[in-house]
Formats: structure tokens, sequence, C-alpha cells
């Protein structure tokens, strides 16, 4: 450990093509995934039998690796959620938005997310390991979409972030106007007034645009949307979290496929 | 902001039976549903209009406030999550199992959630807050429920923790026993192998009982449980967040009930 400054608590990143990534399955499904974009690897000794066959990569790509304590992992990672593991990785580039909607077979269900200002990075991290459990096909994300996968995003998501598309889109770029030309009807989902959610019959291709928690949906999307969707509630609270939200979105979307699928269809 | 070390991160509570909540949500929502509960407000110059109310009740209670700067909130409440108030509060004593279910109307339709090993303050906050949301009837703890209402969890509830009630599990206690005397059936929520949980009809007075993150629901919970419930995934990440799990449950149970409540009686 003689290559980090061990008094910084958040040591920059060399470039802004690399990140840290870290938390055991989110390390593990870098490595599944695209096991080229590995750099580095900062490890416990704890860690050493179950991450061999990465170590075994590093030794054959000639990767560097070393074996740290756990200050170590916390000044790397800035965090003490790191679970004895540090990656240094090439950042993922998002694709563009023809690119998700050109891979996605026409004509099928098909389930994407538009997240409209991303949130914090747990809420962020959480919505992505959501839409990896319930097939989500794909993560629309305006703004700085690059930016936005943070190592603590991706160890919340839990390894989920590497098994979802995710796709930025432009300024200025007409997002409706390619959705709804590959069949997408937009949802935008609103904490009042909008259709009940668990009454709703869902598009079979659809987008559920979401908002950042606080600010909520741009005005703009909101009155360009197709439909407007409103999980239903006592009204105790003002809405569910921004993550909850998502979870019991995408969970109906594959309730109802899954009800379609298996029912006569209707006249 | 004379009585407080600024150097301390997380200075002392008085005594075990206050504690420190913050957040404008979770400080009004403690605020309108038991003022008595209020000890002191700590809350910076831009909140004065939005609490005057509690101000004014504190003038007529002889109870102190202070404005103070941002900093000063930072040190009292060991986060920057504040949001620009402070409550010295009562904690709440966790009512007896037994007495909320005697609370609860007999033969209705009822929701509660046993949390096994409550789990970290953000993923409590945020299943209370969800539980909120769907009017769940109540949260069971096992474990040191009383310490379980942290200043984030409340915070992270978003108001949404005063809006349930909470009940302990004493060590050795049936809490089987009492809940199915109630009419109670128990449903350990698991992450593989139990019954999918969309095609499950649900009892309509019924516990979902959760395990913390990480560690699952313990055997014995699993044995005695009278449904095993399992959500539906493509198999891309182990298991949801126990918070989006909550979510999930919780708005699955509401769209049952709401369509029993509306479709013709099955013969």
């Amino acid at each position: 450990m003689n290559e980090q400054s061990p008094e910084r608590a958040a040591p920059p990143r060399r470039n802004h093509d690399e990140m840290r990534v870290y938390g055991i399955n989110a390390c593990l499904a870098l490595f599944a995934q695209r096991p080229h974009d590995l750099r580095k690897v900062y490890l416990l000794e704890s860690r050493i039998a179950q991450l061999k066959t990465v170590l075994a990569w590093c030794v054959q790509k000639k990767l560097g690796y070393r074996v740290v304590g756990n200050a170590d992992l916390d000044k790397l990672t800035a965090s003490q959620h790191h679970e004895g593991v540090c990656f240094e990785a090439r950042r993922r580039t998002p694709m563009a938005l023809t690119a998700l909607l050109q891979r996605l077979a026409p004509h099928k269900n098909a389930l994407l997310a538009w997240l409209d200002g991303v949130g914090n990075p747990h809420n962020f991290g959480a919505v992505l390991r959501s839409a990896a459990n319930f097939g989500v096909d794909g993560v629309l994300l305006s703004g700085d979409a690059a930016l936005a996968e943070s190592g603590a995003a991706l160890r919340v998501a839990e390894g989920g972030a590497e098994a979802v598309a995710m796709a930025r889109i432009a300024p200025g770029e007409d997002a409706f106007g390619a959705l709804r030309n590959a069949g997408f009807a937009i949802a935008a989902c609103v904490p009042r007034e909008g259709e009940a959610l668990f009454a709703s019959r869902l598009p079979s291709r659809l987008v559920f645009a979401l908002g950042a928690e606080g600010e909520g949906l741009s005005r703009g999307l909101i009155d360009r949307a197709d439909l407007h969707l409103t999980i239903p509630g006592s009204g105790a609270v003002e809405s569910l979290n921004v993550s909850a939200s998502a979870a019991v979105l995408f969970g109906e979307y594959w309730r109802q496929r899954h009800a379609a699928a298996t029912r006569p269809p209707r006249r």
C-alpha cells in the first residue's frame, strides 16, 4: 500500500475514465460482466480465497493487485462499506438512447426507467438493484449520466448495475419522439392525482419516468407524458421514497406481464 | 448555542429516554402526533416561519428553543441531513405485542410487519415510510426495540414513523401464539423457493416477517411460519433490498385488499 496517500479521505481518481468500485457483489458482478475493464485490485487478506479467479486474471493480464488493511480500504473508497475489496476499473460509457432502443426486440414487452435528475447515490443504486431484480431493459438518465455511476451507487446496487443497460439522454435530444417511434408509452410517476397504479392496465412497452427525491419530475416531462400513474397510499406520508416507488412500479409491471402470459387474452 | 460542546461529532444524549430527531418532515410529524414529548428545539433562522406553531408551543410550555447555525446542527445531529431543524424529544416506548393486538378491530383486514433483527437505520426508516404510506397497522420488533428509533431512522422515514404503531416482542414471548390467536397468518418472506408473491392469495390478517439485510430471517421463524413468500425476479441479483421488498409486499397486500373490495366475492 505505497501508492496512496493515507491522509486523504477521498483520494482523487487517476482520471475521469476510471472509477473505484467496492462491495463484494458489485466487484464480482463487474468481473463477471466486463473483466477487461479491470485495472487494479485492492483487497483484504480475508478476501483472497473468494477472489482467486480475479487474482489469477490479474496475474495473467499483468494487472496490479495489493493486499491491504481495512483502514487503507476505508481511505481508498472513502467509505466503510467496502466489504474488503476495491477495484479500479474503467468507467462504463452509457450508450446513446437510440443504441439502446435498437438492441430491444421490436413489438415485444419491454420496460425502461427514466430517471429525471439523478438523485443521491443510495437512491440511484437502490433503483438499479430493483431494476436488475425485475429485469428492467434499460435505465435512461438525463444530465451527466457518465458520472452517475459512483462507487457508492454500484455498491448499493449489489451487482445489479452490471445487469442493467444504461443510456444517456443528450441535452436537446427528442427522447419522447425516439421512444414513441419504438412503440413505448411514457408514464410519468407522480405523487398524486395520477391514475391509481393497481387499477391501471400497463402498456406492454413502457417507460416509467421518475423524478429525483424532493424535486420530483420536471414539468415538461409531466406535461408530455402519455399517462400519469400514482402509487396509492394512506396519506400519512407525502410519498414513497423514489427507490421504494421504483420497486413497486417494476413489481407491478412484472405482475401484470406474468398474469397476462397465463390468462386467456381479452377480446 | 452555548450548551453544546461544538467539538464533539455526536454529543451524547442527556438520557436514555430522550433522543434527537431531525429532518423537517420527521420533526413536524412528531409535533403533530405528540407535542407533549417535545423538550427542546434547535433550528436555522430560515426555518422560523415554517416552525412558528412549534415555537409558539415552546413559549407556552416554557421549552427552550435556539436559533443556531448549520455547523451546530451538523454536530447536534451528527448528520448533514438535518434539514435545518433538530428536536430533543422523549423517546417513544414501543407497546407490548398484546397491547397492539388489542387495539386492532377483530376479524377485519389488518397488516403487520415483523422485523426480525433491526437492520441499519436507513433500511429501518425506509420500511417505516413505506409502512406509513400503505397503512400498515403495526411494526413488530424483536431485539432492543426501544433503541431502534434513531434520529437517522426517523429522518429517513419522513414522518412515517409517527404514523405507524410499534410493538416489541419480548425475549421468550410466544409471539406466534399471540398472533395466531388474534387471527393472523405469519408469512416468512424469503429470497427463494417460497410461493411466488404475485400468484399468492394473501390472507386478510397477515404478518410479513422480514429479516435483516444479509442475515435474513432466523431459521426458527422460517420453520414456524404459516406460509413462505418470494418476490419473483430475473435472478440477476440475489434479492431486493429489504426496504424495496417491504414496499413491494405492502403494495401487493394493498392491491389485493382493494381489488377484493370491488370485485364480486368468489364462491
